[in-house]
């Protein structure tokens, strides 16, 4: 008989703001008296017994792979009153967001938008816009992402052929190049920001020789936009997908897509419907259009938020706001070395925004994230796929790449991995990484 | 040259609130001095001269055929701290929206969870996972979203039959006894409140005759969940998706679903791969069930809104909301018979939530609803497809199925069809609708 448990965020003791929930405990029931207390929560009769618990989110420090923190005017945004899809000053602000996409994104591609749904779904819209069954599309993975789209593209049918590096190493242009003479592809797929290893991989010269080829380049972005360059018209990307909630610090749940004039010039001439109805951007493109053709209903809210989150990013300026990704990379990077944690991504292609470092020898990593989730609020990620248990996956994403977040996560991974009993100079990434910020001034 | 020009929203005069935006005009730019007074919007000068307008929607009252109006509880729950779609929880409040979604279903269906975009990828969702390329699914088209289920169904590799009825007729026993003998079909889609005729499918002959036939039942439920009885397990639905927008009153971008254990095992025993990575529910699964496999970034903050949502229905009680969008839609009624307004759906089959009437004789379509936006900030839905222009589509969904709506909708409509030169007997649609509410009690 389990009844009456209740979830019980504590504030944690390095909070001086007072409960935030930060830690999550099941308490003994005070009515059933036949529980014991326990660490682990109890969902059944936790969400039986007091709701309000499940009204309350924890305020956490995003410091994953994904949500990153969202800032408060985003937050606000959401909460606007909802229009209707079709409203006038709604599609007002489609055609201000997708001028803001565009500048983001450095294009003028007209067929710039937002996909109603999350980044990967971004990836399928590109893919199946562009390849009919038998189309053949070669794909570069290095990590799950590049993985993803080889299988997002064999879904849709088209002739896959893949071309493979080592987790977190990049391609070279002689990489492409060999593999483009070998299978002629229609299209290529390349993943910019491989989330899963921090590889940050270079575009323009594999750009060139894609197109020399007469294939088509589709870029994923999910990471990478906003957070370092993306030249959408200079580097010559056909279509090109990114998520809300990475660099952009939008909540998850749409995804900011462009298409070259060569890509829609393919997909208007196909001879084969798009096997997505959701996703079909010849009928997208008359909705975003001038035509305004009701496609489906619009996500209102979730696109306020968008526009906010870009509108803040044009504020502080692109190359701005690039450069601090790069100074708080380099502090949090220094000060991991100082811990002698070291980056998983090939030297000198290391993500400013995605830190995926190899977990120190000894190490529980199951209990070193539990403990900075419940005692600090703070959430890294662990490990995907191949490097599941052998690496960090630490995010300084938008809104959270702060000097004030890189500080606290040294701090906080000093003292859990003291208590794991790893050696170290005490202190000495603090040092580190102040160091890098007062070089910056 | 446009410049300057500037969008301004004007306080209704009938809103003592003060300004809430309901009037959309572009004024003379002050600096260029080029331009004429506009009443419509100069989109590209605005946004370049006044970005704040763009961060201000105007308050509507939604009584279209969705988004409905969402109540501020949801609003609020929307601008909750973002968290980790791994985060405990998170998690937590998945099992605990599951869990509702059941109750509001009548399911106890495992298989039942929100997929992450709209309405339309619920219908693409359930339609993907069930048909493998060549398998016989037979359609029931009788208004446009019939017609789009055939079309997701062709692009899903279907042999797609199709039966059909006039525009605003339900189907009957017979005509699906007829259509199944003759196509035999694997699954047979049908929409149980087509929003494009305010036609109110009976479901429980058929199922048994789809059933009785080895078929699946695919049931389109987006805009009939929350405001009438859905009953997936005593009707035997296979498979049913709806949309957050309608009678659930949350913002639009989620789509709960659900699969019986029948539908599953279809699924589970696919020779082919899902069509869709995104859509594929044996993924979604892995995700949503205990093992919480990482699939795509769940829209946390769209997630929070739903349960809040969902919360407040059955807060509520389900038949408590039933009878409320009953007594509504009478009262509603009443009035525009009153008007000499008549449903163009089959008599005794008018949906409660949305109610697409003929428009009066001679009266301007585009001008009433125009009207009606910028003076009252009602909006309610023009046609679509072949009642374009025939029929106007008024809801009365989930938190906007409320007397006050109704009453000021009527007087609102009165005072425009007088000002078209229609002929009425003037206060006769509130003194009608008032006496259904006096009658109820």
């Amino acid at each position: 008989m389990l009844q009456c448990t209740c979830l019980k965020f504590d504030a944690p003791e390095h909070d001086p703001q007072g409960p935030d929930a930060t830690g999550l405990r099941a308490l003994r029931g005070v009515e059933s008296g036949l529980m014991k207390p326990v660490r682990i929560v109890l969902r059944e009769s936790c969400l039986v017994s007091d709701p309000a618990c499940l009204v309350n989110p924890p305020v956490r420090i995003l410091l994953g792979p994904g949500p990153s923190d969202i800032p408060p005017r985003v937050l606000s945004a959401l909460a606007r009153p909802t229009v209707g899809h079709l409203d006038p000053y709604y599609l007002l602000l489609m055609d201000d967001l997708r001028g803001k996409l565009q500048t983001l994104m450095r294009t003028k591609n007209e067929m710039t938008l937002a996909i109603s749904a999350t980044g990967s779904a971004g990836m399928e819209a590109t893919v199946v816009n562009l390849i009919e069954p038998g189309d053949a599309m070669l794909v570069c993975v290095n990590g799950v992402f590049g993985g993803r789209m080889a299988d997002v593209a064999g879904r849709a049918g088209a002739d896959v052929a893949t071309v493979e590096r080592p987790w977190g190493e990049v391609f070279s242009p002689a990489d492409i190049k060999a593999a483009l003479a070998k299978h002629r592809p229609k299209v290529v797929g390349i993943v910019m920001a491989e989330t899963s290893t921090g590889a940050w991989q270079p575009l323009e010269e594999i750009s060139e020789l894609v197109h020399d080829a007469g294939a088509l380049l589709l870029v994923d972005a999910v990471t990478s936009l906003g957070g370092v360059p993306v030249e959408v018209d200079a580097w010559n990307i056909d279509a090109l997908y990114s998520g809300s909630q990475k660099c952009l610090s939008c909540p998850p749940g749409l995804s900011p897509v462009s298409f070259s004039s060569a890509a829609m010039k393919v997909i208007l001439g196909r001879k084969t419907k798009v096997q997505s109805w959701y996703l079909d951007v010849s009928m997208l493109a008359n909705y975003w259009g001038t035509e305004r053709v009701y496609h489906h209903t619009a996500p209102i809210n979730m696109t306020y938020a968008l526009h906010e989150s870009v509108r803040i990013i044009l504020e502080e300026g692109l190359d701005a706001c690039f450069a601090r990704h790069a100074l708080n990379h380099r502090a949090l990077k220094a000060g991991l070395a100082a811990l002698s944690i070291e980056y998983s991504a090939q030297a000198g292609h290391a993500l400013p925004m995605l830190n995926a470092v190899k977990i120190p020898a000894g190490v529980d990593d199951a209990r070193f994230r539990r403990d900075l989730l419940n005692r600090f609020g703070i959430e890294i990620g662990g490990g995907l796929g191949a490097f599941k248990g052998q690496v960090w996956r630490i995010g300084l994403m938008g809104h959270a790449s702060r000097s004030k977040n890189v500080l606290l996560f040294l701090a906080a991974t000093e003292q859990l991995l003291q208590e794991q009993g790893v050696s170290f100079a005490h202190g000495a990434s603090i040092a580190a990484a102040n160091e890098i910020y007062a070089a910056a001034g």
